[in-house]
């Protein structure tokens, strides 16, 4: 990069409807002609939700949830949309919540782009505009319905494609879809827009647009998690958090969750959780206020998750923690080896 | 409409480049082909904008911003552009506050539609796609930057064109472009920012979007103009209402501002302190906030500025005021008619 100044072009999903009942107007966000393939969280099988797609000319693809995403889950979900129809979709939409959400992402990119997903993960790698994208979030949190971001697993790692054609085009936002999540999940994932506000208001990288986008969502995740705030604040929380991510960076609570995701399966929104309330030493205040939350809301995290793990494993998890260079810079600065060190990481890793 | 629900699609500008000296970085947000019109603030004739807009080919069309722009002024800058040179701009840059922003959107539209800019005062009346724009705010307030509308008078009427065609399609936030502008002028604007913002949280229109992004703003104003908020924050807090006002609507504040500026030719930012300074019975709390802002930065509102108008003249500014049906529907819902009365609304313009 040659540019004199070091912050990014702060990219936005152009279009938004946000409303209780956006559902049924799919439709104005919907490309006017051809068909949408839509990639939905398997909790949705049961419900009203096929019966509402289905007013629209769709093909439903399932995904579970149950495990974070692949690049090789995404390459199978882009396969079968291909041999769907004999005409390509004019339109993806990816329902449910960020896992979901990011395979849409990438189903999208490698409609029009050859090889893997695999093939894209990294910054600005996507060489082809992808198929028309819309996101409808069911599960708040994530913000991957503002983000360029689609995390993937691949091998031994977990990490973003992050392109402008790994954004949507439209998202659609209707809090009445995040009526039905289990109290569990409706935490962590919402714990998840905590954290990595944390992480951007403490950083040092957030601009101060990034910075008032993250301020709010965390204020908006008290009045959720402390208050009186609804799933209308919710789901502007998510959003907006998104929206800081995009001209921001996450920090240590991130760099420690991709580990536990990586070798034992943990959802990200719980691994953040587990990892978050290790960090004391980094987010003081900031994990005192989640203690509060989980108290308020009874949430029991589980404990001694690393306890057994063998020493390959830790040394795998260390090794993806150390490979978050970014967000360590943002959250501890240049020097931040000198701080978290992978003695340090262990020992974090031994109280989760 | 035969939508199911009220609530708007929210248009957002897709880019945004964010950052003190981010003018240096105008080429990545401008066309790789072709030229660029400027339609630029007078007030930047001298110093150093000239030289660093002549870094990129651009030809500069100066707008006096001393008077509210009119359609008139609008048609007449998109003759000079189609004069200037025998291929027509590839991408119209609007630089200035609030006004010159507006009359860029007017240009761009008018480039590839026929007629005169007051055919296209109302809501989605522009036929064909405009030229790509650039929003350059050098005064920050108006969030002209982020939103759908161009407000230009024409005969009897300020009114603004609502369009996805008058909507820019990359802003360059730069607050270094803040430093120059006098006192009295940055409080206008930026009590512009302050009044829509207020007007939105206490109307019924503002959806928990809106909402959100118009209370972020008034935090940042008033961190501005009674705390120790920089411009960085003040450009943060134009932008964040100019969002909000595209999924709400302004009040009583707007709707007796725009008699001012017709009849008075008064200017935006100054017509909306007038106004607001009057509405203790309708904002209470939120004009107490005001008059300490105007206290702190030692501002003096004129006094009495509707003293000896004519009968006339006074009738207009009240038709002008009856005529903003939705603001006052969102202020004071839809038996606003038994509430702001003819003779009210010209006994409020007695105060100001």
């Amino acid at each position: 990069m040659t540019t004199p100044t070091a912050f990014r072009l702060f990219k936005q999903v152009p279009r938004i409807l946000f409303g209780r009942g956006a559902l049924d107007r799919l439709g104005e966000l919907l490309p006017a002609q051809g068909w949408t393939a839509c990639v939905v969280d398997a909790v949705h099988r049961e419900g009203p939700i096929p019966a509402r797609l289905a007013a629209h000319d769709v093909e439903v693809f399932w995904f579970d949830a149950a495990h974070e995403p692949s690049t090789d889950q995404v390459d199978a979900m882009a396969a079968l949309v291909r041999a769907a129809r004999a005409e390509g979709p004019s339109a993806i939409l990816g329902l449910g919540g960020g896992a979901a959400m990011d395979v849409a992402k990438g189903v999208s990119v490698m409609l029009t782009n050859p090889g893997s997903a695999s093939d894209y993960q990294g910054w600005d790698l996507v060489p082809h505009p992808a198929v028309f994208k819309l996101g409808v979030p069911s599960l708040a949190g994530s913000g991957a319905e503002a983000s360029r971001t689609a995390v993937f697993f691949s091998g031994d790692r977990k990490f973003g494609i992050n392109s402008d054609h790994s954004m949507f085009d439209a998202i659609l936002l209707d809090p009445e879809l995040l009526a039905g999540v289990p109290a569990d999940q409706r935490f962590h994932s919402g714990m998840d827009c905590f954290i990595h506000c944390v992480e951007a208001v403490t950083g040092t990288m957030a601009s101060p647009l990034a910075h008032a986008h993250a301020g709010k969502a965390l204020e908006l995740c008290e009045a959720v998690f402390l208050g009186e705030g609804s799933d209308d604040d919710l789901m502007v929380a998510s959003y907006m958090g998104g929206c800081s991510i995009v001209n921001s960076e996450v920090g240590v609570a991130h760099a420690l969750s991709y580990g536990l995701s990586l070798e034992l399966g943990l959802r990200h929104g719980l691994a953040n959780c587990i990892a978050f309330d290790a960090l004391d030493a980094f987010y003081g205040a900031h994990v005192e206020t989640f203690r509060r939350m989980m108290a308020r809301h009874a949430i029991v995290l589980p404990r001694g998750v690393t306890r057994g793990m063998d020493r390959p494993a830790i040394a795998r998890m260390v090794a993806m923690a150390l490979r978050m260079e970014r967000p360590l810079v943002n959250a501890l600065g240049e020097d931040w080896r000198a701080v978290l060190t992978p003695e340090r990481i262990e020992a974090l890793y031994a109280r989760m």
